[in-house]
């Protein structure tokens, strides 16, 4: 074995490292299998999907509506209203503009314990118009459209909620549901300010879905993610009469970049770091006075990305020395990585099981294989996976992975998520196949399976106290020793124009 | 003596050559002491300066309305359109749209040997629009603005122009005078495209001159200059879920700024590399499969400046091979540093001595006063110097310059060149401050020395044979073992709009 | 979920390969569950024991002796003279010398069909000379020493051959059995050059066995290698006198060190990319003419390690590029990973699981605990482990590993092999702490694990054509499409003195 | 012109510099072009001229066996023990060891004012040694040689002060009389030192000569130096399994390099920044905890070059912060460049141009003619250089120049030096072909011009009061506003051993 010539002790530690993480691994895979399951009322599930499937018509016109739409994150304006109006329409109380994000709403029925949330998402994404076809065909070119479905994940989170609500009703449930309308999780972090603001302080449990190209329980993973624009500030000078006059921003931002890259080695392999030059000079002829990288920074833990997010601070630090330029970070984002909660990943993965998947009909498996051959995959998914439930897993940190804000909400309460297939299997996200297919029934297909599988786990920990203390017993036990950490300052409000730069 | 202690010859020959070098300056500041002196007509310089003042009033005019049409390179329409139809008026014909530039022309008078020809440009320069006041007050906000003056560097060019043809009719002088209306100086590379058409050809002599601070005669100089913009293509990928399907665009410009960076100490101390990263990435969670550079590299030898860009695309092909990204070098402008000519320069200072400088009278004293005080210099220069004419000097390279397409001229035409003091003492070209007084009495003042000094010259070069010879000869022998050398490839057009990206 | 905003296909693909991955994985655990098993007679295993057993003194005195000898690769003259002699000695016969490496040898019994092979290797590590105490105190300062423990693993091998010969004269056993002695594991890449000539041609399996802290079948596995000297020429000019007559090979060496570091995003994050600056210059005040890096890289795919390797003489060109510089790759070492085989995997655990670890005994646990405690572990592994055998696993790309040229073995031959507890739990291989055990009898232990797994897999292979066969079946199945590469020249001669520079 | 486009006051102040500068220039040239003369008692020169060729065999001796003991810096055991003792033997005081430098003294004479210095080196250059043969042939391969001369230097400064000695006796001339023997002037800035100590502080003027290639007055000039060794500090890791474990010493020095390349456009041309890398990394394996930059930055202007180097340590600062590292900077290196003093060099002037040169004889000029072929040169200077004397010039700071430790002398003495012709014409400094006639007669011809005109000028010192006065008014004209600097930490020692890394 060719190993370390001059370095005697720095392998094992790593190695324990290694070798603890498989137990935990093992451990959080086997230690719940017969962990504490819901007491519903016999019954009620049943009752629970004739409610959906009774208020589905209506919720899966907002989601098309939402879906014409199409509106950038914290611009949501009509989208937003739409939903209260309807949940108000369906006995919610609503308060709206909540945490200084004029399209952020809570929706509420019901009072007392357990206070049990689900979210509901409703941005779009720029420049991913698309008609219901497949073939590439904006509604309108370069405007935005629903390429990550979530037209479709605000409506069945809704239409669940209502169901819950109704079912509540006749069967005089006690406790607090809530409908929690979180706007621009699309690079605005927008649930981070509505954590911060303290409006999940008293939530029990939370709920949500996200669309996908299959149905799976998604006990945790996602990557952590900081972003930020680094504004660095120079001298100007004439470039050919007097560059040493000159302290060149730009310098500053390419070796900031340098520094990113020599200590690409030297952080877990699972990081990712990423950036752009958003500002790189004005004219030639000049020593740029001002230049601009907009960076992201990601890590399957939000604990870990923090301590390189702290040295890409350095980083930045180092550049301005090296450059005698100033710097100043801003538009802050950051979403954490998931926490996951194993009691109510089990009873996700039983509920969505007894749900179960779909199975595309014949138009929509014409229009589906016709998709599938724009992705260029060598190997296409089989259309069955929607009628499939994946097997509960642990995430694995080395697969591919984005990030989202539902993270910094599950760091503060305990949170377990579905995804349900409704893009055609083998769509990515933020494609125009994914966009083709949530204005239309395939995704609206999907949409209901979420519906009941979030509404059968909402009205299970209504009804077992037992549920919930397991959720939060496993919350405080991941949780042990970890402090929850949101890169954006405590004075920084919502970058409410964070689309328009 | 600190020296290499393992190398032990590589310093001689760099001695030896440093030492040539200043042998040749001390010969070229000696040689043509006593060169050949035109035997111009007694009284001939009189009778053109009463020409020339007699002429001045609606050349004023003209520089003042082109200030006022303040337009970009390539689109001086109605600027060129005015000077062409007050040379038509007095008796030129006029060539226009020569060399596919739309703006560019040539008016011509007389026929025969020797052929004259004067330089005339129009264009201003973006974003330095100001009224003719000692605060910075623009005309219109972010308008271009004549900070160069080159609205009086076309207007003076034709009042001599026109003088000298009286002259030549008034004492039936054989011989062509040629006016060159020269567009997009400034970045245009304009008269590259008008010496690769051949239009210079067959002329015998060039003259020329530039507003600036003080009265000199400009005896070579100046930078060259090569520019373009280095565009980089790579394939794009999600930046978070697999960056190692992608090759950077943005790593290449990087990589490109790097080996810049590392080439400069190999280089001579007086070349100018300098860049912007025009584009660097689109959104920061794609990996960029398209950057730009924008990159200028000048040189005071223009052969020097070959070798330096040709290791410069070296660069660009290290970037890429280093990357797996390709790139293509567009938009590029290319202009020579001056040859000199010392015979001519001899005749120009005499000519400039005996026409003077001029002095400011007092509400022109009180603004200049008002203007330097702007200017934030540590020592203020006397407003003397616009009455006072410098003595000739050899250029140096290792003092601050600009550049100009005069010099692709010079190297294929006998060339000398003037600078009038056209703007208050301490005031550079390219200030808001230039621009300030390029449209007033000041200006226009300066403006009169140079045509002054012009017509003479001309008149010298229309009656002496045998400075035309001396020129010619002195030409031959600056270039003698040099080839001229133009960056711009042989079928790119004129960019017409290079000042709109 | 934040994903890419501008690009829209880019992550299927992606996903698919991530996905038909993994059903690989899950195939590879479960195809062989019930593969063809060894028909060995009936207490075949129990007889061997007692071989090994009664063999065991002589070569725990080789093992101790080699491990005095300490030898670095290449020149174990005297390591490799013992086994020689000691083969010799036990019957078998040995052609030395072979692959134009002085101390590679093929010890050979027996004749005909199957011919299974056993490898030893036996150099030491520089630097790491250690006493059998478990503190560190160096035998002879700065001197070699047995951290991988080679000394065991060449000499436990032996054991293995000798006994499995003893029983093959015993039961009349056709077949023809091999000891390879393989110098230079340690970087100099010994076995490719022997791979190179043939001499594993006619093998159908191959065994070999590594000390490590714990007992485990490793079925494939570690990563593959390629490493070289990159030596820049420039040419020296006096740094301050004539700084651009130069070309630096130092600028060459650190825009390769950018290039590198800016490829990091773009492989794939199992990929290891390290290196030195071995000459960065001779005196500060000369432009460096010679520079050089030594560079290693390394991919659990050796396949992919071609082409990064390919991307990275790319990334040394664009810097010779750049800086006017030339190039050379010298030293060029090469190891592929290893490829695994599932029906010898299943062998060698069931054996392996037959033999049964250790369990150290008084002194030794007193020396191992203290022993431990100079390791600065975290978390300290049980002493059990020692007693303990790991169950089969796949190996997992994601986590630490080392790199063995046993790798160029197992793409030629169908192989497999074992790690025998002969560290302390804890310690990693290349540590003063390994040194310290593979002297004493904790190492020895642990040799005659190795040793008696060694011979039950070789009787069991011996014995059973069915297993030869279903070893070969799956070597091509695992090898289809896929050919093996080697980053050596075919010209160069084995490196004999890469220890020396 | 082509100028800023955007920015659009930055050039005025630098012209203003300029302009400002070009006055001074002239007004050095002009203004003591009727200063001070000394009025030497007639015939006083010729008396000397007598004495120092009486003196001279001796003295020349003792060139030739310091040539031949060629000890490198603060190992000039037998160099200085030779002269002190020769100068003991002349009649003078000497007190050795001084300044903490083993090899240093101060020899002196008389009493009283004024106080007149010669400086005295003997140190020679690693690798340098040759034979007087005009091809390269080493007395010991490898071994150091006087490629700098300073086996003149030192002998040749010490006939001078014996000569003067025995002239002040003869004459009853007051004043002291002091030979400051400075070792390490080659990289260990020995004088810095003793200027620190106050050895220096005293003294009203001193002289000093070099061996060249011609004769010539030197009034200022030379580069300012400061060189230091950066060694950081990281953490080292196994680069294969734990890189993330690791933090790069090497990266640290590499992004001081980048950063130092980024720097190169932002200093004056007349700047030099270079720099090795002298520890790059242990073993490609590991990361590198310990890498090390060997760094030299120089300018014409001592107080530029302070601002810079602090910018060196911003830049180190910041690889440091960018990479996780720590930092230390040791055997720090500083020479001042020369201040000028006008008085003194007119006088110089006058004395070099009485002394005249000397005519090769035929030998010398055959043996000439060879080592001139070696030289590669373009151009071949006349070997009548030797006996030309160079007008008094102003040093230009664009022309290509080495560094010297008489700097600090000059910044806090009158100070004033010679180059006599030593070297054949077109031999630099610091070659083999210096050093093969440092230890011949060409050589000694050269010391003999420069012993008589420091002679002459010593005499007129003690002989004109008024000169001393006119050269410490111009000493304080010239550091009007200026502040000496070094870099070297009060509580560095000198490095005595800085040539042994």
């Amino acid at each position: 074995m060719q190993k370390p010539q001059h370095s005697e002790s720095i392998i094992e530690q790593n190695c324990g490292a290694v070798r603890s993480w498989l137990i935990t691994v093992a451990c959080v895979v086997l230690c719940f299998a017969h962990a504490a399951r819901p007491q519903t009322a016999p019954g009620s599930h049943q009752q629970l999907e004739q409610l959906v499937d009774k208020n589905a018509d209506g919720w899966k016109q907002v989601s098309r509506q939402i879906w014409e739409y199409a509106e950038l994150g914290y611009h949501e304006t009509r989208s937003s209203a739409l939903l209260q109006a309807q949940l108000k329409a369906a006995g919610f109380k609503v308060e709206s503009g909540v945490a200084d994000e004029p399209t952020a709403f809570i929706a509420s029925y019901g009072q007392g314990q357990p206070i049990i949330a689900i979210l509901g998402e409703f941005d779009a994404l720029p420049g991913l118009s698309q008609q219901e076809v497949p073939e590439r065909a904006p509604v309108v070119a370069n405007a935005p459209g629903h390429a990550c479905g979530h037209n479709l994940l605000g409506s069945g989170a809704a239409l669940a909620a209502v169901s819950v609500k109704q079912y509540m009703e006749a069967h005089h449930i006690a406790g607090t549901l809530r409908y929690y309308g979180t706007p621009a999780e699309e690079g605005g972090s927008g649930k981070v300010y509505m954590v911060r603001d303290g409006l999940f302080k008293d939530v029990d449990v939370v709920l949500h879905w996200h669309p996908g190209d299959r149905n799976s329980v998604n006990n945790g993973g996602m990557l952590a993610v900081i972003s930020a624009k680094f504004t660095f500030h120079g001298i100007a000078a004439h470039a050919a009469m007097a560059p040493d006059r000159g302290r060149s921003a730009l310098d500053a931002v390419m070796l900031m970049g340098n520094g990113i890259e020599f200590m690409r080695e030297h952080v877990p392999s699972t990081t990712r770091m990423h950036y752009i030059i958003s500002k790189g000079g004005a004219a030639p002829n000049i020593v740029p006075d001002l230049a601009q990288m907009d960076l992201m920074a990601r890590s399957p833990s939000n604990t870990t990305l923090k301590d390189i997010w702290e040295r890409l601070l350095k980083v930045a630090q180092g550049a301005a020395l090296m450059t005698g330029t100033t710097f100043e970070v801003t538009d802050i984002g950051s979403d954490a990585n998931i926490i996951g909660n194993d009691p109510l990943a089990q009873t996700a993965q039983k509920n969505l099981e007894e749900v179960g998947g779909f199975t595309l009909d014949e138009p929509q498996k014409e229009f589906a294989l016709k998709l599938q051959k724009t992705l260029g995959l060598e190997t296409i998914p089989s259309l069955d996976l929607t009628s499939e439930i994946q097997p509960l897993r642990q995430p694995d940190p080395n697969l591919p992975s984005a990030s989202t804000d539902v993270g910094d909400v599950s760091w503060n309460v305990p949170t377990i998520g579905f995804t349900a297939a409704s893009f055609v299997p083998g769509v990515a996200a933020h494609t125009w196949q994914a966009a083709a297919t949530t204005g239309m029934s395939i995704g609206q297909d999907g949409m209901m399976i979420a519906a009941k599988a979030l509404a059968f786990t909402a009205v299970d920990l209504f009804s077992s106290p037992q549920l919930v203390q397991a959720a939060k017993d496993d919350f405080k036990r991941k949780l042990a020793g970890k402090t929850y950490y949101t890169a954006i300052p405590p004075d920084q409000k919502p970058v409410l124009n964070y689309r328009e730069d």
